[in-house]
């Protein structure tokens, strides 16, 4: 209610912060971006009394760390958020990706852009932010800080220990998470469970838990025809077409109507659920019908099966194809070399390295010698077809069960932080570096998102419904306070 | 003799003033670009003494049209050459398509960008000028004008009445080409026969003369997926994935690895070979090889077959793909759209609508619902699998038989331009509106191309090597001055 009080009367102001915040690229690789965004979250945590550092490892993004206690506790939680976001093509987005926009509706629903609002504004709640991180993940921080200082300001002290950290490499694959972790393992033991601050709400807007996520991890292809690309009428018929080669292989891999991965071995290492996951998965909402509709789509992959069970598969994605040029700029040639971006989203059981072994040995059963490296003139000239690969790192899926007892007073103080029914799952499609959490430090973790289901992550046009935002505070507020 | 006394006095010019029409923007689509061509075109050509006037469509590309009577001629040629050239994506070039720029060798061969030459320098024929339209199609007129300025400057008229017929549209597909040449029957009715300066001279670097094209079409198509991006872990396995279904697509149409066409009846319309074309088709130089190790193939589609055969069938060439992002952009979404740009290519006996009929007939059967505009969110609803197909318009292939009386005089006079053996072959395996004037027209039509096989033509960096712009002056000479 203190929060809600200061909500009311701070709207305009949180959502000006917000957008402060959302204006700071974050891409990993910017260096100079992921430091500034380091220091100004650094500065907003330190003025509501979070003590705070930077763990620094050279050359790739700091961890933000942040500590505050509180007179009384008996358990500390750990709040993880990434402030890092995906790459973003601005040729594709409405606005720059980091110029944050404010919309009074979403803009496939008519939304016109409008004005940051003046200090005593009315805010509606269907209004929209747009941009980069919006909902992925810089959302839990916009809501934090005034959550914090909303308590300050009433004298209210949280009922736990907090430990706050904050990663900037999240979306470029967490690949020095694992190094920061196990270099603080006297900060982290401290933490009896943590909460994952990431994620849109379910599809159907109703506020969700989950206890787990998929492993994640993906491959680049090359195919190749001739060195230089040729006229596609003095050489078409002769020279190897390296997008006909690419999408025969693709064809090979994936029946994209039915969805079947056929990669020998793909499904094999798949742990089955337990009881309670199979119960909790028969009794989630079915919003599949109602999706559909919204995306348009005349079909899906595996139907009839629902969303929430094909995401307990793992599954292989064409999330690029890129070969000469199309539309305007198709030209008449054959081109040299045809590129796929492959996504492999892993499950408990399936381990990163393994089901990219599978994935090579299904490119070579298609008669293909592959390369990691650009290959020689020499090498394709000794090859009929040569194929370069190149590997992501990625990491596995995690879960935590959901009868832990550390979990179940979470569980319970969310609840009260919402008139809806809580939507519990025993694991999520995308992926976060769990498993570092649960299995190398062995604890508890729960995955609690506050982003509009709808909200483009990793997508053009990223957003925060500001409803969203409102919820998220709510329960901040309610998880931070909880008896 | 005349004309190569005058190269060798006035190369340096002949270069520059190469340059000059190559700095000009000729893409069909820029209407500014070409109208500034044409001016220029038209009043070198009246320097030499050419009568000209501008062919006029609204709205498209004006035809040059030029006319120069000699004493005495008994017959008339016509010359056709295409002003305009293949749009050209800056970021893929060393330099700007058309900032032409000189080299002392091929670029793949270590050449270094070189100063144009001054007054007086000394040429090497190794040299490469780097410009679109370099080789296809500008050559010949940058070999044309100084051939009739020596000509003019020696007091020697041709041998038959010139007729020049210059296209500015070639490459946007000759739309209007049909509505220019049967509006203008008149003048066109005096032409014995046709020359088409086009093309490439046989990979083995011996001149050649063809005496055919293949036809050309092509298609658009988009898959679609879900109708925003979606997230590929919170979607992947569920949502259609656009780049799947297109590689499934593809590769039920065409084998990579053999090159055959899977489209039912693609090659049912196919006209045999006469004998005489059989048997120069038989003498042709075998350079497959050569041209193997030069483009670094281990393999090619239809191997055993040369590459002459090939030529001889239709193709279908994945000429562009994209979905998605690919490299350092790609990120973890399901894409809403993939699209291919395909190219094919037709010999004698297939006409371009049936052909696209057939592979319309075939995306049928792999069970997609085909759209000719953007489908509305309903349509994509309605249909598991949705397509939107675009066609090119096209033209069908030409050939002039190998013994028409009035090529033969043709044939003898450019043997005298050359020491090496004349390559005669039934067609290449590129494209020209050859039919209108074969068919509609009805008279002879030769391609005697000049550019270097390695010119680039249609793809970044193409070139002219300058030997070749010698060769072509030494041909013209030969036959403009032919008894």
């Amino acid at each position: 209610e203190t929060v809600r009080a200061y909500q009311a009367a701070h709207g305009p102001a949180i959502l000006r912060d917000f957008a402060t915040l959302l204006a700071i690229p974050n891409v990993a690789s910017d260096r100079t971006g992921i430091e500034a965004n380091a220091e100004y979250i650094q500065a907003q945590m330190r003025a509501v009394g979070i003590t705070t550092e930077l763990w620094r490892i050279p050359g790739v993004s700091p961890a933000i760390y942040g500590a505050l206690d509180s007179p009384g506790a008996t358990r500390t939680l750990g709040i993880y958020v990434h402030y890092d976001g995906q790459p973003a093509d601005p040729s594709n987005w409405t606005h720059g990706p980091w110029e944050p926009t404010l919309y009074n509706r979403a803009m496939p629903a008519g939304g016109q852009p409008i004005a940051m609002p003046e200090d005593g504004a009315v805010i509606d709640p269907e209004w929209r932010i747009y941009a980069r991180s919006a909902g992925d993940d810089k959302a839990p921080l916009g809501a934090l800080i005034p959550v914090m200082r909303a308590l300050n300001e009433a004298g209210i002290t949280p009922t736990a220990n907090l430990r706050f950290f904050l990663e900037g490499e999240e979306e470029a694959g967490s690949n020095n998470l694992e190094a920061y972790l196990s270099s603080h393992r006297t900060e982290l033991d401290e933490i009896d469970a943590w909460l994952f601050f990431d994620g849109p709400v379910h599809q159907s807007g109703r506020p969700q838990i989950t206890f787990g996520v998929r492993g994640v991890t993906g491959m680049s292809l090359t195919t190749y025809g001739p060195r230089r690309p040729l006229h596609s009428g003095h050489y078409g018929n002769w020279a190897p077409v390296p997008g006909q080669l690419m999408a025969d292989l693709l064809a090979s891999m994936k029946n994209g109507d039915t969805g079947e991965v056929l990669v020998e071995g793909f499904y094999d290492t798949v742990e089955p659920l337990g009881e309670m996951e199979r119960a909790a998965l028969a009794s989630a909402p079915d919003y599949d019908r109602e999706l559909q509709y919204e995306l348009a789509l005349g079909g899906t992959e595996g139907s009839p099966a629902s969303l929430a069970e094909r995401l307990l598969l793992p599954s292989l994605t064409v999330r690029g194809l890129s070969s000469g040029n199309v539309g305007a700029l198709a030209r008449n040639v054959i081109p040299s070399t045809a590129e796929a971006a492959l996504g492999i989203r892993l499950v408990k059981g399936n381990q990163p390295g393994h089901m990219m072994d599978l994935v090579e040995a299904h490119i070579r059963s298609q008669g293909y010698h592959i390369v990691y490296e650009e290959p020689s003139d020499d090498v394709l000239r000794a090859h009929p077809k040569v194929i370069r690969v190149s590997r992501d790192s990625g990491y596995p899926a995690a879960r935590t069960e959901m009868d832990h007892p550390a979990v179940q007073p979470i569980i319970a103080a969310a609840r009260r932080a919402t008139d809806q029914e809580m939507v519990l799952l025993p694991a999520m499609g995308g992926s976060l570096p769990l498993y570092l959490f649960t299995d190398m430090l062995g604890k508890p973790a729960l995955i609690v998102p506050v982003a509009n289901h709808d909200n483009n992550q990793h997508a053009p046009d990223e957003n925060l419904r500001v409803a969203n935002l409102w919820y998220a505070m709510d329960l901040y507020a309610t998880l931070l306070t909880a008896r």
